[in-house]
């Protein structure tokens, strides 16, 4: 299975933390899974809330788990609220259905993780995930 | 480490609960938590239900770990209740997002802890936490 | 149902924290429960690990809970390790069977709560729990 | 507040991760953790398993939240096992009580944070946190 290295996560990392300095956003976290929903590396700017490990997590986790990026779970929780409550039963509340989870595909398609980013609005988050993402040569799906 | 030291902790709590009672408010329950959202200081006014704790503590909880204020927490359970039931996943259902979880911060506009007063209607309850925080020369955000 | 009023759990606290300074222990962390394992009163001193709370409640919540202090609970778990593991089973994982834990009892005899110190040996933890019990007029049961 | 900026938690990581690879350990995980034990910063090598975030997590929390490293949170284990089973209990399983779980003190002694250090023996594991913490001009307490 191809997978995200360890290499291409600091990649994934700084350049979204520098998108967000450049862009002049609030403090981020950005953390990269890997293809089974493991954390790969993640790193809180100075200045983030301390709980914000867990919301970037959860954010991540359910794109990979579930193959759907943050933009389609919030359409799901937002047409049914239920649906995205029992998907939380089973993966035992891991899972933030907002924007700023990130699918990370390869180049022949496949998901081989997903970035979450958290910190400013769900959009900014977004938007500095894929920048990450593209840094490492890779496609991210908000 | 900057933070909240118990002699101001004891302030906090011991303002809070003299405004209620000025105010004639119902029992009070107050907890003050430090920078990482452990329990500091709690104090449970005579009369109040036995519950109280948890409640306090949410209210607190939630404002340190999201570095967002049970106003803005309960702004955000309004507009996206699927959000804040998430968010509740990922820490273990320990938030409880109105207002009475009261942000502390010193003179640097840096995030020290947090007050969570709960036993009275949630407004009231913020008053209290803010006249604690005030008492003791730090900045309460509600 | 006579308990533990605000007025003696801060006296307990503060007597116990004072014994704690006068005999040179580490820092210390004191709660208060009532007769039905509800947080009444806490404080950590400054110093003390961030986690101590949770230490403290779970001397003092299975005291209260089962009706025996943590010198007899950690001779039970010393005896049979695999009914303390069965009762923190039932008891969701909060109990902490070590002594520290101290049963107050009215003149009576009737229990009205618990003090739970940590922070030092857990002896001298239990010795500063009954000095703050006994500075209120109580009696505690190590 | 004083504490573990971003800068010093990726010195740790990469020094560690260094350290490993000139002493041919097996791929190893790092996180560093905050004063509060909120996570900061995390690496995991290519060719780890998978489920090594949370080995990892688990020796710096109990570190933090104890304010005891790991080697003292194996002795206590070994004497009293019961006593690490019940603090798992209150901190809801997230303590692995072994040698890795590194302790970081500032010049004053004070403990602003832990790294936790997973993948090889345990001590190989530990000596690797303390080349880390050393990296960056703070101390580790094994």
């Amino acid at each position: 299975m191809a997978g995200i290295s360890l290499d291409q996560a600091r990649t994934i990392i700084r350049a979204a933390l520098e998108s967000g300095r450049g862009l002049n956003l609030k403090p981020l976290s950005v953390v990269v899974l890997d293809a089974g929903g493991h954390v790969q590396a993640f790193e809180r700017e100075d200045g983030a809330a301390p709980g914000r490990f867990a919301i970037a997590h959860g954010k991540a986790y359910g794109a990979v788990m579930l193959g759907m990026a943050g933009t389609a779970q919030m359409a799901r929780a937002e047409s049914q609220s239920y649906f995205m409550a029992a998907v939380n039963g089973v993966y035992g509340g891991q899972v933030v259905p907002v924007p700023g989870g990130v699918l990370v595909r390869d180049s022949s398609g496949d998901v081989i993780g997903a970035v979450g980013v958290t910190g400013d609005t769900s959009d900014n988050d977004a938007a500095a995930a894929v920048t990450g993402t593209e840094a490492a040569g890779l496609h991210g799906e908000i």
